[in-house]
This record gives structure tokens, sequence and C-alpha cells, in this order.
């Protein structure tokens, strides 16, 4: 008999993360002070985020970092995930390609953000913090942060974006489960929520725009950290348990990816995946193609401009270098919440900008109907945000069957939809659309942001 | 380190379910023809079921019977699930006890409901079936058998329980993803239907109701079956894949479960853990203890009678030997629909009366409480039904801890409840109740149900 999922044993967990920026032959520009244009240093960043983690963020030199002891404990809870040869997708398809993907769907908070959550938490609690506060979307990493915060003794106050703390309620029940605090994003609790809502009484709310909103009370509170699911170098860092478990696991199913997929919102599920495969490109040339799946109703991979840009809507952060659509961009209510976030992280940017990635645009309908054929044929129904992985797999799995080529295509199914049914259900009643963003839109929006191109 | 989860690989899922009637000292009573109550043979059932489901149900004989090659295969999309050793439980109450648990809720469809799901859908194609019809209570089942249908090509049509389709709305979502018909029950559109809702037009459903209307449209339709999730021989039968797998995990962390739990509403995830353990208390003189977890507002094991009945509302089935509250009992609309069933199934009943087994009633609120508890402690967050099974093993482990012995708990979770959080939202909101039924309810329900004593 043929085997679908391979498996690990807890031993065989990494015990390690990769840290690309060791191995990136062009380093990401670092993060700059916006008033003085000065790189900025780990010292920095400690005012809002953990120490251990602003260190990581610009560590460039070591490859490899030990995952604390503690932190491997609580990933024994859901670790490590099965890697699944998808026979269901292939044969209704009638594809020749060898469609695999790991499944982060397993874990009990229903998607890979339990990975830099539980780390982020460790650290927090190791420095003696007693609050951290974030951000979430579609709520898949504020769930993940709350159930962190709760096994470190740690108090949570998550600021969830409105439109997905009104079309996903169940994901704030999750996370009130686990006893954290949580606010719809804008609110007037802060003073960012307060500029955005008197401006604009009917924001329904953004990525940007919650992450305002997290770290000015992350600044304003004593022994409280901001904590970030996505995007910055550490997350991506914490994130590549994933795809070492997948070399692994590829090697036990006799195969190498010819093409590495996964959907794109800040890059933490991405680079979770595909920066330890993209490692044998760049030190053992390898010629692994790797594709960011993005909506197109935020097109920041296709259409954005490099630039040093803010992380948030308010302008807290510091600039970081990334493909933007500017920090106010203004994402359209899909329910891929998790993908609506105007930017790209560092690490994909300067991936991406010296090509070793690719990026391609899914729009909204096209995801729903790869993930229902992905449901039927696997029995796994998948996240909206997922669904544009799958979407881009099924495209390249269908160029394979007019190629007649036995391609290796390897995809990250990030997490499940059984909190997401709503958006089937509207799916289902043709009550969705897709919404796509002219160059005209964008070009206005970053020049309206003061986007300083690179 | 020390391990806390047990994993199999794909080739050590059992080839075979164990079958309990080839070893039970007693046999459990026949179902008989209600009019000339006469034993049933297998052929007397082939009208409503598959024909292979019939007869097994009624296989005294052969211990072991082999698990079909595509069977096994679809098992694979999600077998074998973990053993989990619950430190963190363990830690929350400072027991002594060891306690495990069977994590059945790792199944994409949430439950172990798929196990029977599968097998019967399978036989049901193979025997020419083109359409399956079946009841459902939380969902659980449903969604299961929707994939189920649709993975071997077959139509399904579904009638939910009236109280949980209206609570769980998304469990209809997700049978609706795989391609079921999905009908709110009591309906109009069956005899059955039609009469209780003429003579109650508020009846929120039952188990027991749905399954009336399943059979119904079962016998009235060519080319068509009906299938049940749990109570029959057979569905138990396909479930002991569970407990089989736990028996080679509990070896691997070198530890036999003293005490073995889960929650009850008609037996299914029960038996599937308990019955394989359980015949090593008959052939090898083992003293495992048993204990079923009822609800409190549902009490069939602890206050109901050993009796012949009917398994549906409407008195289309054969009658059952059980321990039975009365075919017509309206339980509370309690959050755990899986388990608001008046009967027990034949095997269970037998046991229970032969001393093998024990129950215990659980009320909804501490139910909740050791779910929310368990969910802080381990990460994941139980369905409801399962909530009932973790309450008792809470009160197990709490034994221990006033007496210091280190006995060995195994429990099954056999989903979550990510599907369930408004329960959840209710629990936290203080707008949940416990309902109790007394003696005297009992009583006057089985005198108007027509209950035969046995």
């Amino acid at each position: 008999m043929k085997t679908k999922r391979f498996i690990l044993q807890e031993s065989e967990i990494p015990k390690q993360w990769y840290n690309i920026l060791a191995d990136m032959p062009n380093k990401p520009l670092p993060p700059v002070n916006p008033g003085t244009k000065q790189p900025l240093k780990a010292e920095d960043l400690y005012p809002v985020f953990c120490e251990e983690c602003a260190r990581q963020e610009l560590n460039t030199t070591d490859r490899f970092i030990d995952i604390p002891e503690a932190v491997l404990e609580q990933y024994k809870n859901y670790r490590a995930t099965p890697l699944v040869r998808a026979y269901g997708l292939e044969e209704a398809l009638g594809t020749p390609a060898h469609i695999y993907f790991k499944n982060e769907s397993v874990n009990p908070l229903g998607s890979h953000k339990l990975n830099s959550a539980i780390a982020q938490a460790y650290y927090a609690k190791q420095e003696g913090t007693t609050n951290i506060t974030t951000e979430t979307g579609a709520g898949q990493w504020g769930a993940a942060l709350s159930y962190a915060a709760k096994a470190f003794g740690l108090e949570a106050a998550v600021y969830m974006v409105k439109i997905s703390y009104e079309q996903k309620p169940y994901r704030r029940s999750i996370m009130q489960t686990f006893g954290a605090q949580v606010t719809a994003s804008p609110s007037m609790s802060t003073k960012a929520g307060r500029k955005i809502l008197t401006e604009n009484p009917t924001h329904q709310g953004s990525l940007g725009t919650a992450i305002s909103e997290a770290v000015e009370l992350a600044l304003n509170t004593p022994h409280c950290k901001y904590v970030l699911g996505s995007v910055l170098n550490h997350v991506c860092l914490h994130q590549t348990v994933i795809g070492l478990e997948a070399e692994k696991q590829m090697e036990m199913a006799g195969e190498y990816p010819d093409t590495v997929i996964a959907c794109f919102g800040g890059g933490s599920n991405f680079s979770g995946l595909a920066l330890p495969f993209l490692r044998h490109n760049i030190l053992d040339g390898k010629k692994t193609r790797f594709i960011a799946a993005e909506p197109a109703s935020c097109p920041k991979l296709t259409k954005g401009e490099f630039a040093y840009d803010f992380g948030d809507e308010a302008g807290y952060t510091p600039l970081l270098a990334m493909y933007t659509l500017g920090h106010t961009f203004r994402p359209a209510n899909i329910h891929a919440g998790g993908l609506r976030y105007h930017g790209s992280g560092s690490i994909v940017a300067q991936l991406l900008k010296d090509g070793y990635i690719e990026a391609v645009d899914i729009e909204q309908l096209d995801s729903f109907k790869a993930g229902v054929l992905f449901a039927r044929s696997e029995g796994i129904i998948p996240a909206p945000e997922s669904c544009h992985a799958i979407a881009a797999t099924v495209n390249e799995a269908l160029k394979c069957k007019e190629t007649g080529e036995e391609k290796v295509i390897l995809f990250n199914l990030s997490g499940h939809g059984l909190v997401d049914m709503a958006a089937y259900d509207r799916y289902f009643s043709g009550d969705l659309a897709n919404y796509n963003v002219s160059d005209e839109e964008i070009a206005a929006n970053l020049a309206a942001s003061g986007v300083v191109s690179i």
C-alpha cells in the first residue's frame, strides 16, 4: 500500500530554527528610524519587543538558533505535523504532478501561528513581562497567542480587525476561552483608534490599524510587550520549524520539491515552509521554484513598490524595507482576513527582488473554488487563506497536465476553515465577489502614504 | 525529554476491527420484530441497512473482522490518531494519576465519527446503493457521513436535529461543503416528521425523531440505504480501531489503563475505545474499570430501564435490548447534542448489566468547567460531548489526589469544540443551566413509551 502521510516521531522535531539571514547573498535592508533615517540596533526595539526577539530580528550571523526546551515542550502538543501526499486532489485534477502538503491544520488552534506564538510568549515570560498585546486579522494568530499566553502565565490583550470580529465571532470566543481580552479594532481605547474612527466612523479595520493600537498599548503599559504574528524576521525564523520538518518528510517520501507554494499575507507561513528549502537554492544550486500566493485584492508582491514604509496604519513602527501598497491601504473585505496586509516583510521582499521567489495573485472566487475541490477530494476544509495556496497549486498542477511533467509540488496547508464556514456559506450562495485593485489606485495610495522608494 | 504524544506509523494502523460479540460471556439480546416479537435475522435488516453491516450486526463468531482495503486507504487520511499524555491537565489538578487521552479530535471532520462513516459508505457503494440517508445530532456524524458519501460517490441526505441545526449552523455548512442535502428534523418531508410537528409544532427534535425520518426516507427510496452513527453493534465494531490503536500506544508508553473513560450518547466512541481493552477483562483477568459518562439530562445508563424499546421516536426500527428512558423521551436542549439519545445499544447494555462497565452522570455546567480547564492546560478546546469524559476523568484524578494513588486513566477525546463555540460563549456568559431528570419523569415516560422490561 502506498504511503499517504509521512509521520515524524516527537524525537525528530527540529531542535533549532533556520535563520536565512545568515545565508542570504544580499541581506535585507535594516529597519530605520522614521525621523533620523538611521538603521536601528536591537536595543532600539527593546521598548516594544521582547529583547531576544529584537536580537533575532537583526541576527545575520547564526545560521541555526536553538529552540528553547520549554518551547519544544509546547511544540510537542501538536508537532511534528504530517506531510501528506494529496492523492485525492491529484486524481480529481487528473494531473501527473505529485502534490504534497504540509498539514499545519492539525494544530489544535487551527493554524501554523502557534509556532511563533509559543516562542514569543516564552521569551516575554523569561524577560519578566506580565502582559502581551497583539493584533489579529482572521483570528488565527490571536487564538494562538491567547493559548500561548495562558501556557506561560501571561495576560493577553488582542486587537481584532473589526470586519473579522464581526465575520468570525467564534474565533473571538476561542480567544476568550483561553482568557484573553479581545477588542474590535479600530477602537476608541487608543489614540490611533480614535483618530481613525473620528476620520472614518465606518472603518472596518485592517491589520495595519490593529497593529497601531497594540503597539500604542505596549508603549504605554508597564511590563507589557508587543508581539507580532507575521512580517518580521524573527517570526519567519520561528516558523521555519515547518519547512525543516517537511525537508525530513520529503526525504522519507523519496522526493524533493520542484515547486513550493504558500499563501501570502505578511509572510509567516510562506517563509516557514519555503526558507529551509530555499537555502538549498542559495547554497547547493537547487532550482526549486517558490511561489507566494497573495489575494488579487491585496497584491503587494506583484503590484506594490519596493520601498521603506511603516508596518502599521498610524505610523508607529520603524520604517521597514518591503514590497508595499502603502501603509494606509485599505484592503477589500475578503474572507481571507490573514492576507489583508499592505506589506511583505524584509526577508521576502529582498528574496523577491533578487529573483529567488515568485508571486501570483489569486482572486477570491478562484480561491474558494479550489478550496471546495480540495475539501471534497482530501476531506479537509481549508482556511480561506490556505485556499489561495491551493488555487496556485491547482494552476501549477494543471500546467503539468498539459505538459505531462511529473513535477513535485509542495504547498502549505496553513490552517483549516472550520471556524470560517460563514465564508463558505456566502460562497455557495453566490454572495461573494472578486476585488481587484487597479494600478491607478495603488499609485494614488502609495503617494498618499508618503512611501519612500528604494 | 519525556514523551507527550505516542505516534503510530501508517503501517501500524490496525487491519482488522475487534468484534466483542465473539467474546462476551452473555451475548446481547437480539433485535426483535415489534409485531411478532421474533428475533431478527440479518436478511430482515437488508431493506434498511447495508447487507454487510446487517451481517456484522449479528456476527457472534468472528473475533476480528478485516477492514476493507478502500476503508484503510481513507483511514490513512487521518489515522493513526495520537495517544497523548495530559501532563498539563495532571499539573493543573495536582494529581498523581497518569492521564492519557486518545486524540480523535485531529480528524479533519472534528470527531471519531468518520471511522464508521467511511466503512458504511464503502459497503453501501459496494452493494450498488446510490443514496444514503442518516440523522445527526450535534452534526459530527452528519459531517463525517457527508464526506464519506462524497469520497465513495454517493448522494447523502442528512436529517439534523432542529435544535442543533439552529445552534450549530456551521456544522450544517460543513455538510453542505461536501455536497450533502441537510434538513432540520422534525420536518414536513416525512410522515413521521409531519405527525410530530402537527402534534407539537415547537418540537426541537431529538436523535430519535431524526432517525425516524431517515429510516422512512430509506424505506421509500430505491437504491437508498439508511446508515447510523452510533448505538448498533456494527458501528461499535468499526469504532474499535480507536481502542486497538490505543492498546499499541499504551504499550509504547509502558503503561496499562486502570480506568478507561468516554462520554456516552449511543455508545460509539465509548465502545470504540473501551471494547478492545475490555476483552482483556473478559479473557485475561484484567481489572480495568470502564466508565461511561452520560449527561445528567439524559441518564439512561444510571436511571433507565433494561428493556426492549424502539431505537427511534416514531417506532420504525426493530425493538432493541437497551437501557432506555423510553423512545419518546425528549432530552433537554443541552449543547452536547451527540449525547441527547434515549437508549444505549445492546452491547453496552449487556456489559453494564453484567457488571463489566459503570456509568456516571455529569451535569452540563460541570462538563463545561472541565472542558475549559482542559483547554487551558492542554491547548485543545473539546467538543461539549467530550467535556463529559473530561469531567469524569477530573473526578477520578481528584480521587487519586486524595488517596495518593498513581492510577493510569485513559479517556477518549472524541472531538474538538471549534464548531461549538456558541456553547462556550453561553457558558462564559452564565447563560447555561443544568437539567436533571427526576425518577418520576422517567417512570412516566417509560410507561408512555410502552417499554417492555426484560
